[in-house]
């Protein structure tokens, strides 16, 4: 940590303020049911920047929350910087909440660990780094728009170049994120973008993840008897499609757990994004025996057939002795940069015709229950690819270094994030790299009741943003 | 059919009789729900047996519904015959009935083919064997005992020795059956047990069938992490349940569909009881396409590990991209005779131990967790041993022939009934063999709406224990 650095001064200075001002913003519900409420959001929004000479406008298409784009000019012919956060939230549960989710409440430490609520500081007071706001979005994700008003007032030579694009529909799946761009592409023009959102590493450490993987969903479908058969009379009669179904998930990897479906391996990782995973931790403390094979950032870098739900009859108090009609397994895959969802889906399915199975799409014909004893019927749901820039991008170096000359410890270079986000728009309309920078404190109840900040992020992030505004 | 036997006379002047005093019977109610009626109907039987010169006597065992014995002494130094059927029927929903279910309904014919209904003939009347009389119970079990009674006033010369035992808990799954065996085996000594209940075959034909299964149940429930965990974060980091429940449900067989759980497989059949399967016809028209592998006989004399239920977080439209927390397989083990329902339980278990999981009777702890990736439990319930006579027992042969004597065709001798019945109390308590004699039509509707008996196979049940009581 640069303990001298004029962000840091500010902030030993002006930090009561600057928590005043984010509980104003956290004051204005952020939830995509109060449509006039995310409106408000965005005007207030539009209002600090440009009280902070940050030329900005509140922009509309029709059906979907307003963006809120501006730019700064600096004074240097330097790269230009994309900076995204969303001001939306995720839905709230007021009665699960400790105190309402949009009356900011500030703690000295964690709920769960006896933070008592105190009132918001006056000017010169001192404020501590372990104090907490609790509110809806006050992670997830106004932090990083509450640091960046901060450090616009921390650093009066502003001479980097950035353009600010901040949407209100990313908590639903960003429906509208690829119209916006398209339509703002000549505006929102780059040479890298930062997605400031989600959380820094378990450990705390500073984070900055060079991708997301891409989505997609699938349904298998079994077919056994027309109807559930008496077990005891029918029992091996017909094809149990239970037994079946498990034959056909266990066909999909080998001996070690990897996909053996033909095509959806995926491209080989580079040698400098396997590096950068080589060099992540482990998470720690995950409260279960860990996979021995391989590392957890390594895992990243590859597609995921991950099963999320199994069904067949019943069990339990419910079960019946009986052939069960179908059963079926839902699976989400998690695509690495370069994998199209839809070709993935068809090598899924055509993995199940390779077992022997007849595909159907609707319930099978009762001719074609007799002429076939394998039949099944599978459903995908294309989502969207994955994205991954290179830590080789010149770029993504320079980043690094500005994250790296504000951070305690040198920052983690997460090779990709493991979930899925459609950042693909970016890459796509704007044709250029990014990367994510989150600041928020990992135990921060993002998308639960008492969502919260710690204030010591929220000073991480002023600084971060002071020294990109400073110019890369 | 022997066209001129006494029964047959008998039946083609009094079948209106027969029909309106089953009737009578039929409009008992006797669903365990009402106790009251059970006994009525056990008092209704022994008067039927008394006034038809049987001894007989209700006998009741504290907390359980009567059982109704009778003793008949005919003339010869021949074998005694044992005749079981059950009073009991299933559960009704009256809703769901056409005609109420205690309101004995005649018809022309099956409902489905516009069968209508007809008053009960009297005296005299001609009587169609496709008629149909609709009622709980008509075939599942009264039937049995209406041709019985028929029988006892067709044969006036009864040289057979017979013992009767009519059940009123059969369909609550006999709790009481070896309690009311053990009591009265002095009184319930017989060369030979029928239990009568049942269908005949698909086809029509007369079926003797030579034991059924034992039962057992298991459910393995598979450990994830401790509560479901986000996919794209932690994707195969944990365990996933899902796919190692695949893999365990497939490591039971070989490629070929055989159990593969040492021990589990039984004995091997007989050659009588595999001859006797061989002459089995395989059921047609199931309405799917049947296993390849073997004869719908010859697998009954195997056991049976059918997965009648699977369960693992959700599919469908509540489906998350989780890794699950758990994931569940319900199993049906039936057994053949010689295996022990306890020890076959403990061979699953050992098989599950053998692939590499750590076994728990609780959920796991969290040092469990964390010092084992495979942890399951599993949890059985032993039900009953089965029970298989051989058809080379002298006293199977004399009943097929008797049977033989007064059917249409040849009587199908199945070498065990694939469902599981606790008949291993006769067994056990009576120390003689037992083979079950249906005499219900196949499409009888039993256990649900509508049950039915066909007319002409209450004929046939008459001519047969006309048969019996002439002496074997």
């Amino acid at each position: 940590m640069s303990s001298v650095s004029p962000a840091l001064r500010y902030w030993d200075a002006r930090a009561a303020s600057i928590l005043r001002e984010f509980a104003e913003l956290l004051a204005i519900p952020n939830v995509a049911a109060d449509p006039d409420a995310l409106e408000r959001v965005a005007a207030w929004i539009r209002e600090a920047l440009t009280k902070r000479g940050i030329e900005a406008e509140v922009i509309s298409l029709r059906g979907a929350p307003p963006v809120v784009v501006g730019r700064m000019e600096g004074q240097t012919q330097g790269p230009t910087i994309g900076i995204y956060a969303h001001y939306d939230g995720q839905p709230v549960a007021p009665e699960r909440w400790a105190s309402p989710p949009f009356s900011p409440t500030l703690r000295t430490g964690r709920l769960e660990e006896r933070g008592d609520e105190i009132g918001f500081p006056a000017d010169g007071d001192p404020v501590d780094p372990e104090w907490r706001i609790y509110a809806r979005g006050s992670s997830d994700d106004r932090a990083p728009i509450a640091a960046l008003l901060a450090a616009l007032d921390a650093i009066p030579e502003r001479s980097g170049n950035i353009v600010f694009l901040f949407e209100g529909e990313e908590e639903v799946g960003s429906p509208h994120l690829g119209d916006y761009l398209g339509h703002l592409k000549g505006r929102l023009a780059a040479d890298i973008w930062l997605i400031c959102d989600g959380p820094v590493h378990q450990s705390g450490r500073a984070q900055v993840a060079l991708g997301v993987r891409g989505f997609a969903e699938i349904e298998i479908e079994v077919f056994g008897p027309p109807h559930d058969l008496h077990s005891g009379h029918y029992g091996e009669t017909g094809l149990n499609p239970g037994v079946a179904l498990a034959e056909l998930i266990v066909s999909m990897r080998d001996a070690d757990g990897r996909l053996l479906l033909e095509g959806l391996e995926g491209p080989e990782p580079s040698e400098a994004a396997r590096i950068a995973a080589d060099a992540v931790p482990d998470p720690e403390n995950l409260g279960f025996a860990v996979n021995p094979h391989g590392s957890y950032a390594g895992r990243l870098l590859r597609p995921l057939l991950n099963v999320r739900g199994i069904a067949s009859a019943d069990v339990g108090a419910t079960s019946r002795n009986v052939i069960p009609a179908s059963a079926t397994v839902s699976i989400d895959l998690r695509l690495v940069a370069g994998q199209d969802p839809v070709a993935m889906i068809e090598f899924v399915r055509d993995h199940v015709a390779a077992q022997g199975y007849h595909l159907v799409d609707e319930a099978p014909t009762a001719a074609e229950r007799m002429d076939h004893r394998r039949i099944a019927r599978v459903v995908g749901v294309a989502g969207y690819p994955g994205v991954r820039t290179s830590p080789d991008d010149p770029m993504v170096q320079r980043i690094v270094e500005a994250v790296d000359s504000v951070a305690d410890e040198s920052p983690i270079l997460l090779p990709s994030f493991g979930g899925s986000v459609p950042l693909h728009h970016f890459v796509e309309h704007l044709d250029c790299p990014l990367v994510i920078l989150p600041i928020a404190n990992h135990d921060n109840n993002q998308h639960s009741a008492d969502e919260n900040i710690r204030v010591g992020n929220l000073r991480y992030g002023v600084e971060v943003f002071a020294a990109l505004l400073g110019g890369i």
